[in-house]
């Protein structure tokens, strides 16, 4: 039977651009289990959770309620809903044994903290990306987009993004950022372009679902995506092309 | 040829008690690669490695210059000199490629950002094993391990440790800390205590230091490390206990 994945939509093309959505898309396309997509706009997650009884992932920064995010899925041959990126990989782990793993050699319990260590470096792209990504998205989304993001960030949508010298500074934090994830994967002894050499596994995919949601919401003839492409000897570039074939959207 | 070992000593049994120290020292160990300890008091690490050409690990906090720390190593059969624990991890590695590796199936880009995901969750911890640690230390260490813990916190060591309720609060943050690197092991899908399940590497050796730190200081019988070892069904006890003959202080 066929997976449903719960995905946000968008104007970009492919409609999917969320780094947290791709990761687990990633997963359900390397795995090559049989999915199709069904797009919720960011206003309707709550709703949309609370009638499947999707659980929450977090608790809301304001007020401290419960916070439903996507990605999310509903297999019909187990009955399950599952929520959150790192939870589908491990459930599609378990339930599907005989489709290729994404956390080869048993490195379930090195990859699970993989993610905060990789995004804390990606901070200096938020007052980038984050302006961007709310003009790709559909009014409705929108609405719910500015009051979450400015909440968190204390200033208005259109403020984030910096200008003049700032924007300078601030894109060489970004690329200072990416570069200490270069040295990790600098680090392996391999020709390959992934974390672990030749073997693409999990690391990779929380990796890519960041820059491949900058080229979508940027475009790829974007100054943005080519400076991200020339840096780190090409990193990048590599390791997304490498992993476009499990880009699909289907 | 003999390895030179640089570590931090103090008046704990063992004389060995740092973290960053012991993640190096395991690592020597278990290759079963022959070293020896010299001992040196934190006030001297800076003048001993600049005489000897050992490199700054970081930057000082304050006033921004090169900050130098222990563990180094001197290899005399290569003549390299080495600082900072992952760095002599990985020349360990290189230099000795028929000792047993602590980076298996090519997990070293996994590896390197494991520390930080790993010691984040342990900030609750630091207010009371650092003004346990001062005590332990030899006077002339005190009173470097004063100067720059103080500025750090903006508080008198004496004034660190939490009590009566906010004690019971904080100790129950560094309870849940753990608990969450709990979870990284209960991912792994093998009877093994090791985060790779049955095979030992660099991230349990991460986790073990800072334990073993907290056991020397406070001692087995202390109610602190008693507490620990209860907690998540006793996983924190049996990782140290699996490591212990890598603790070896020679």
């Amino acid at each position: 039977m066929t997976i449903i994945f719960y995905d946000i939509p968008s104007s970009a093309p492919g409609s999917s651009w969320s780094p947290n959505t791709r990761k687990a898309r990633y997963v359900l396309n390397y795995k090559g289990i049989p999915y199709k997509t069904e797009w919720v706009e960011f206003s309707d997650i709550e709703s949309h959770c609370k009638k499947l009884g999707i659980l929450p992932t977090s608790t809301k920064r304001a007020g401290g309620g419960p916070h439903y995010t996507l990605p999310a899925i509903h297999d019909p041959s187990t009955g399950a809903y599952i929520s959150e990126s790192t939870k589908i990989a491990e459930y599609l782990e378990k339930t599907y044994p005989d489709t290729p793993t994404v956390f080869p050699h048993n490195t379930i319990g090195l990859q699970w903290p993989f993610n905060d260590a990789y995004t804390s470096l990606l901070t200096p792209f938020w007052m980038f990306i984050l302006p961007a990504t709310f003009e790709k998205l559909h009014p409705v989304s929108q609405a719910y987009y500015r009051t979450t993001r400015e909440a968190f960030f204390g200033k208005k949508i259109e403020e984030l993004m910096p200008t003049g010298d700032a924007a300078t500074k601030e894109w060489a934090n970004c690329k200072e950022g990416l570069g200490k994830v270069s040295v990790w994967f600098e680090k392996t002894d391999s020709s390959g372009p992934y974390l672990l050499g030749d073997r693409v596994s999990w690391g990779d995919f929380v990796v890519a679902s960041y820059l491949v949601w900058m080229r979508i919401i940027w475009g790829e003839d974007s100054k943005e995506w080519k400076d991200i492409s020339s840096w780190d000897g090409g990193r990048w570039k590599r390791l997304v092309e490498s992993l476009k074939e499990y880009e699909t959207v289907v």
